[in-house]
């Protein structure tokens, strides 16, 4: 393959180089997008998009996402955190201010089946998925080919329920070595223990090959046919120690027959779960997706 | 309401003189197409729609709908219900054959929310639905005023878990009393017992306000928004004696987001039952869904 | 019909007394949402949604809708709308400040197909459509009997391509009678010549039974089923002097396939046209459709 | 890329070893199936699918497509054929008997966007496509790496309005060389003249990056953008001498909002794109799709 998409990345980050991102949840009041707005007045900053969403107007909570330019050169994030501090404390604000060209560091855990983990090369060569896919984890070697042809470094640690302590060891060793932010189980079909799990609280998007809450658990096609389902779905989702039950982030359908066995279930879902988790990855490194409780909101 | 619409079906009959219908089940073998097509040809039926499935080429079961119509005047039905039987001993199958201007009758099973009813008698009205609105039975006055400007009986029998085998009984009466073919529980939202199903297996038709299995039981949009849902479904399928568990005719779904409340899915949702339900009474008013284990093949 | 749905008016109009909505359009400048938000912040109002967006980060233009809540009782619209001006001045505003309860009053146009006008009254029944139906107008006697039953006022005034200019100037000495917000051309089916479309500017919704800009004019059906198409759209638009080439508010399709005639397209467009037209106008009504260019934004 | 999927090409092909397509063309008659049933029957065929369709039971055209297994081992096409022919000459039939096993032979010819070449070589790769991806051609090198990663033979031939002629003589010769049976237009870009069309009749399939016959010709992206639609399609179709006019076999589109700029419409485009063409191949290579006038019939 060749390297075309780092040129495309580079674009990207240079097309970015003063833009920002800022995205808080706090109690609900009057005055905070008075307040936000009138600080980022102030930094000359330009609002490109924001989006906002309170649960319950009377005592709920509220989340805002801004994307704006900075006027000045060079870095100002220091600057911009100092200043807008003072904003969050006194709203008792949970917030991240992100820099747009510094791009969140994946790793992409896979199994057997390649066809997410293809999806997401793809569109990652394609410049549609502004992320550093840092490193692909496996506990089988068939990703391997694919991982060296995009010049990604591939980690062959077994994985299995009798060494799931000792593979957990070695993989969080590789995410910190490679400093990563989010990861990625696509379609990775093993499961992670809590201990893995704390250390990457709403940083973990599974694919889940049904439509939750449909389906917890194994084998989902298999069981969509044995039901007798008109339509065979997907969805992504935050992992949590629940299996199958962390905050939903996307979710699609494909309608099938009866003419379908399991197997056409599993070729059609194929495609619905190369989509869905794709839409998550992109929200999730654009910083779209705010967790509350159990679900998210996307803005 | 005027009632043109009763001139719609009866210009559908008359279209319809000489059409019939047969639905065939039997075990699958070499020959059964050859015996069935030869037959109509010697009847000089010409045959306006033929569909057939089997579940296993080896050893499976064999299913065949064909619509066609006969040349002849008058009524045949009898002379092709004697023609056909051979055929039907030898190939050992369960089969019907079904005049088209004979209309489905049906009773209308509702209880307070009326907008599933509201569509069916708006499709049955604009000529869309050939059947035979009998009778509409409600636990709630609510739907008489529709009945009435649609001229169809309502009968109100009150109905709750304690007086549920009272109500059944008069309900069975009612049903004896118009005929009835088919029942629609269009949101009727009381159980019925095994002693009541065992009359009209695969003859009652349930809208379930989620896309099953998910949510089965009570308040399926209250727990669809506890979860965090994308997107919201409707399940119409034949009633078991398992609740929510019988055979899927027909489901769909529409996308829904962060902002929707409880309330604003039940709202999207009632569209999404209304065009499962009304696709599902389509369908089985034509002879299209066939039952098979737990199951539906719809052609 | 009975009217409990005017109770659903009435609550609604109760639990929204102090709810207001203020749309926005100006030239894009830093500064904006900071102003509006503070000004709303110092009348001690609760932001209940609020939606913005930016054609073009350097030097577009600016869209903002708001919907929010004042503390205060009475009536303040006076106040809000003198307060706001200066603002809306200094950055060159086109606005609307719009109080909820006074809900839109709308001028139903129809003929001889009544599936969109039955959804609309319909949804308005059901209390999904907080609006006042004032008038049902149509150049056939088909919809009287449905409009009397919703007890809403029905005029007959026959158009056709000889008498437009008579039609029209009876249709707009109605629709001063009944001081009429908005038009719904619910299949209405005459076309509407430039003066009478120039007192109701981004007023008159229309619902085209294709997918435009496919098949625009005449008989989209029939030129869908002579094309063989896959699919079956409905675009509901406003309207302007160009046919058909109005602003889109929304669009929607359905799968159809080869045994799909002219007919059945047309019976499936009509769930389409419904659905569509519905959207459009609950979003009209509800102010969250801005038109710029010849293009829409949908908040 | 490793060539697994070679081996499951050749499992396929044993599968397959006796399994045959019949696909029919003829003016409606009583009589037709039952004819073509009974010489399966007496072959002691085993019919694994048939679907059939009538355009108008009064004097229309009739078309079957049965799936059938010999139970005989070894090549019998010649004799079915033979046996046929005469069942055939009656009806006055158009037919074809094709062997499942005889992968039809695939040209795909691209230009310089990649991703519908990509998912067809992903789909072949996954075992999804049963076909001989005998030679990709483009008038760019881009595809170049691409064709070579999965061994399939790459021939750049310069083409542009200018050069039209040669470049298509230099195809034709390909063409014939590699014994191509359908050629893939995945996002070629260039006309082709009514003398390459005449040797591939039905047999060229191109994507058109719109819901036609909205958006016909040059840039539908932009076109569809200025238009303010709310909706992106793609269409697959054969390709005839009128652009963009031959029969439709898939269409499919994907929801837009006002956020979405022209360079965002081709992004999500390319996603439909790409699934619409490949069920549009893969109904193709199954021969489900029989043209008759400027429609398809998908069975």
């Amino acid at each position: 393959m060749s390297a075309h998409y780092l040129d495309k990345i580079k674009a990207f980050q240079q097309q970015n180089e003063n833009r920002y991102r800022i995205v808080i949840s706090c109690p609900d009041q009057p005055g905070i997008v008075a307040a936000v707005s009138e600080f980022l007045y102030k930094q000359q900053a330009n609002i490109m998009e924001s989006n906002q969403y309170t649960t319950d107007p009377d005592g709920g909570s509220f989340f805002l996402r801004i994307e704006f330019e900075c006027r000045q050169d060079g870095d100002t994030q220091q600057e911009l955190e100092q200043g807008f501090r003072q904003i969050a404390d006194h709203f008792r604000m949970e917030w991240q201010l992100v820099r747009v060209r510094h791009l969140k560091k994946l790793a992409l855990f896979v199994s057997k089946e390649l066809h997410c983990l293809q999806e997401i090369l793809w569109e990652y060569q394609s410049g549609n998925l502004m992320a550093d896919l840092a490193v692909i984890v496996s506990n089988h070697e068939d990703a391997r080919e694919l991982a060296e042809a995009y010049d990604i470094p591939f980690h062959h640690i077994p994985a299995n329920k009798d060494i799931r302590q000792q593979a957990e060891r070695q993989q969080l060793e590789l995410l910190e070595q490679y400093d990563i932010d989010t990861i990625i189980l696509a379609r990775y079909m093993q499961i992670l223990t809590p201990v893995f799990l704390e250390n990457y609280k709403n940083k973990i998007i599974n694919i889940h090959h049904s439509f939750l809450p449909a389906f917890i658990g194994a084998k989902p096609y298999e069981r969509a046919f044995e039901r007798g389902v008109k339509l065979i779905g997907a969805t992504s989702h935050y992992v949590t120690s629940d299996l199958d039950e962390g905050p939903i982030i996307e979710q699609d359908i494909h309608r099938v027959n009866h003419k379908d066995k399991a197997e056409d279930l599993k070729r059609v879902g194929r495609l619905v779960e190369r989509s869905v988790l794709m839409r998550a990855i992109k929200w999730h490194v654009d910083d779209r997706v705010i967790v509350y409780g159990n679900k998210t909101i996307v803005f």
